[in-house]
């Protein structure tokens, strides 16, 4: 972890990563990002999740938690954004097989 | 699924495979697996998983039921084999990081 509590590249841990991407929620999520364009930063409510707010909150802390995203505070919403070049260094190929699972 | 309720290529889920994946007892035999020769048969017993039979029984039915391994019984042992040309096909890239994983 550095100081902001971002979990570092070097620590991405895959277990966490599948636990956060073996749930149908977080994998859209995941997906939709893969397929936006590099570095867009989206708010959490624009995912159409179908879930109360505390739940959809929890599900961005896990996909944080487990590296998969950067989120950001902007007053009165969050924004995330997909760590993609960390995660291709890390795991090459995954986001591949999310985003694709995405498209349909 | 087929007659002998094997999950065909088409229908593997991402999700099961992913959580599947995620437990780090299944993913050491899955990447075992990867690291061995194409088409090797192990017995269950073969992986050094410090658990209770029933335990690790229950552990490689999550692995079947995902389509992960094929698994035979041979009377008083079970074998296993990985589904590598399925997962390879259906998601590729996948089981090199698995492997990749445990080989360290």
């Amino acid at each position: 972890m550095s100081i902001d509590g971002t979990t570092e590249p070097a620590d991405l841990d895959l277990g966490a990563v599948l636990a956060a991407l073996a749930d149908p929620h977080r994998r859209q999520v995941i997906g939709d990002l893969v397929n936006d364009a590099d570095g867009a930063a989206r708010s959490c409510t624009s995912f159409g999740l179908a879930l109360s707010k505390s739940t959809r909150s929890h599900h961005f802390k896990v996909l944080r938690d487990a590296g998969l995203v950067h989120q950001i505070d902007r007053g009165n919403r969050s924004e995330v954004t997909l760590r993609r070049r960390d995660l291709e260094q890390r795991f090459p190929g995954l986001l591949e097989l999310i985003g694709r699972e995405r498209r349909g």
